[in-house]
C-alpha cells in the first residue's frame, strides 16, 4: 500500500509527484514508454517522495523544487531495482513480471539508465550545489552497495559488519538522502536538516532489516515473489547470519552455496528451518534498536504536526508484516 | 594508437587527463577498482577529451574545469561501452576480455552506474547550467540510441533514415557534445560554439560510418573482435543496408537472422559478400559527405592554430584503415 494512502497525507502532493513521474519518464521510444509504465504501475510505497515532502514541511516553502527532488529518489529507486533485477535473474517484482523478464537484460539496463538520464535532466537546473552533492555520493555509495552485494553473494563467510555496511549503502543512505534532501530544498536549519537525515538512515536501516526478515516469514502472495528469495539466489541477511551459529544450518547452506544444482539437502527446509527459529526473533531486536533510535531522533525536532507523523510512519513501517 | 600521441597534442593536458580519469575511478571497493583499471588500460583513443581540450583553445582559459569535462565526456563513453557490452555478451573489445567476461554482467552493470555516478561527483560543482543541460541530454539521447540499437537487431527490414538517426544518437551526439561543452567551458563566444558543436557531429557520423565499414575491412587483429562482429550480433549498419538491395544477401541474412543456429548458408560467406562488394565503397561516399561538412565547418571557424588541427584530426579520423 501507498504510504500516503495509509495516513492520508499530503495527497495533493504525492499526485502531483505521480504526475511529475510520469511526465518525466514519458519517452517517445515506445520500448522504453512501456518499459517505465509497467515499472510505474506495479507500485511500490512511494517511501522516498513521502519523505522528501514531510522533511521539507520543517523549512519554508519552495512547492516545485520539493517536488522535483521528491521524484528524483523516486526514480534513482526505479533504475536501481531495474539494474538489480538484471543482475538477480529476478522473474517477478511485486507480483508482475519483471523488466529482464517481459523484455530482456538489455532493455532493463537501458531503461535503468534512460531514468538516470532523466533524473538528471530534471535536476540540471538546479542551482544549489549541496543537493547535487548528497544526490551522486548516494547514487556512488548505492554503487558500491550494489557491488558489494555481487561479492559478498554466495559467500557464507560474512560477518555483521559487512551486512550492516551493504544495507546502509544499498537502502539506508538513499532515505537519509531523502529526509536530508528534502530539508536542503525547504531551506531548513542545519540542526533540524541533521536530525532529519539521522532518522532517514535509522529508518532505512530498520526497513532494510524487516525485510529481509520478510523475506523469510511472509507469503509468497505478499511478497509477490517466492519466499526465501534471498537466500537462494545467495544474499546473506541478518536472519541467516544469525542462524549459521547452528553449525547445521551452517553446512546445509554452505553445501546448497557450492551445489547449487544438486545439494544434498533441500534448501527450502533450511528456509522454513530459519523461519522457525530464534534468529528472526533476534534479527527483529535489531530493527527495533534503530527503531528506536528514529523515535529518540524524531523526539528532538521542532514541534510541528509533521513531527508525530514521522514517529507514526516509523512505528508503521518498523512494525509491518507484510 | 591515442590521438595525442599521433598529433603530439597537448601531451601535457591530456596527461592531466589521464591522471584525473584514474583519481575518479579510484576506488576503495577492489573490485570496481579493478575493473575500472581493465577498462582504463585497455586503451582508447581519447577522441573525445583531445576535442574538449581543442575546442577550449577557440575561447578563454579555464583550465581545470577543462579539464573536468574532457574527463566527464570520456567517462561516459567508457561507462557505456560496459555496459554495451553486457547486452551485446561482448567476450573482447580492444583484444582485452571485457568486464562481463573477465567478471561477469551485475560487476560490469555496477561498474559502469558507478562510473557515471562517478561523472556526477565530478561536475557536481559546476555551476554553469549549459554544461549539465548538454551533458544530460547527451545521455539521454544516448540511452534512446542503445535501445533503438536492441530494438533493431535482428530486424533485416530497416531504411537509412533509421541507421544515420540510431548513429547520430549513439556516437555523434557525444562528439558533438565534447566540442561543444569544451567551447562552453571556455566561454567560447556563440556563434564558434556553434561550428564547433558542428563540426563536432559530423566528425562522429563519419566516425561512426568508418567504424561500421572498418568491421568488414579490418582484421580481427586490429579489430580487437571478430571480422563482421556487427552483422554476427544483428546490427545493421550502412554496408549492410546498402548490400541487401541485392535480393540474395538480404535473403541470406534473414535466413540466418531467422535461424542463427542453423542458417542454411555460412554467414561468413555473407560477410565475404559484403566486404568485396560495392557496399564499402558506398558506404566510404556516404562518410566522406560528413566529412566535407566538417572541413567546410572549421573553414568558418576564428583563424587560430588549432583550426588547421581540427582539419588534420577529419582527415586522419575519416581515412583510418584500422
Amino acid at each position: 500500500m501507498k504510504l500516503a494512502t495509509a495516513f492520508k497525507y499530503m495527497n495533493k502532493d504525492i499526485q502531483q509527484v505521480e504526475k511529475q513521474i510520469k511526465r518525466v519518464t514519458k519517452a517517445e521510444n515506445t520500448m522504453i514508454q512501456s518499459a517505465s509504465n509497467h515499472l510505474l504501475t506495479a507500485g511500490g510505497k512511494r517511501i522516498r517522495p513521502i519523505f522528501v515532502l514531510i522533511s521539507s514541511k520543517f523549512g519554508s516553502d519552495n512547492q516545485n523544487k520539493i517536488i522535483d527532488v521528491a521524484v528524483a529518489l523516486e526514480l534513482i529507486h526505479m533504475a536501481s531495482l531495474v539494474h538489480d533485477d538484471v543482475i538477480d535473474h529476478a522473474m517477478v517484482r511485486r507480483g508482475k513480471p519483471t523488466v529482464n523478464k517481459q523484455w530482456d537484460n538489455g532493455t532493463a539496463v537501458y531503461t535503468g539508465d534512460y531514468i538516470f538520464a532523466r533524473t538528471l535532466e530534471l535536476l540540471k537546473s538546479f542551482d544549489d550545489n549541496r543537493i547535487h552533492s548528497v544526490l551522486s555520493n548516494t547514487i556512488h555509495q548505492l554503487c558500491i552497495g550494489e557491488i558489494e552485494q555481487i561479492r559478498d553473494k554466495f559467500e557464507i563467510n560474512q560477518n555483521y559488519f559487512t551486512y550492516f555496511r551493504r544495507i546502509k549503502r544499498k537502502t539506508a543512505l538513499l532515505i537519509a538522502s531523502s529526509t536530508q534532501m528534502g530539508a536542503i530544498a525547504a531551506n531548513v536549519d542545519p540542526s533540524t536538516e541533521k536530525l532529519l537525515k539521522l532518522y532517514g538512515y535509522y529508518i532505512g536501516m530498520s526497513y532494510q532489516i524487516i525485510d529481509d526478515i520478510l523475506d523469510f516469514t511472509s507469503t509468497e502472495k505478499e511478497l509477490g515473489k517466492p519466499v526465501g528469495s534471498d537466500l537462494l539466489n545467495g544474499h546473506i541477511t541478518l536472519p541467516t547470519l544469525f542462524a549459521i551459529e547452528d553449525k547445521k544450518v551452517y553446512h546445509a547452506i554452505q553445501d546448497y552455496f557450492n551445489n547449487k544444482d544438486h545439494p544434498s539437502m533441500n534448501i527450502n527446509e533450511v528456509i522454513l528451518h530459519i523461519k522457525e527459529s530464534d534468529a528472526i526473533e533476534r534479527a527483529y531486536q535489531i530493527s527495533q534498536k534503530f527503531l528506536e533510535k528514529a523515535f529518540n531522533t524524531v523526539n528532538q525536532l521542532p514541534d510541528i504536526e509533521e513531527k508525530r507523523l514521522l514517529t507514526d510512519i516509523a512505528h508503521y513501517l518498523g512494525e509491518r508484516k507484510f
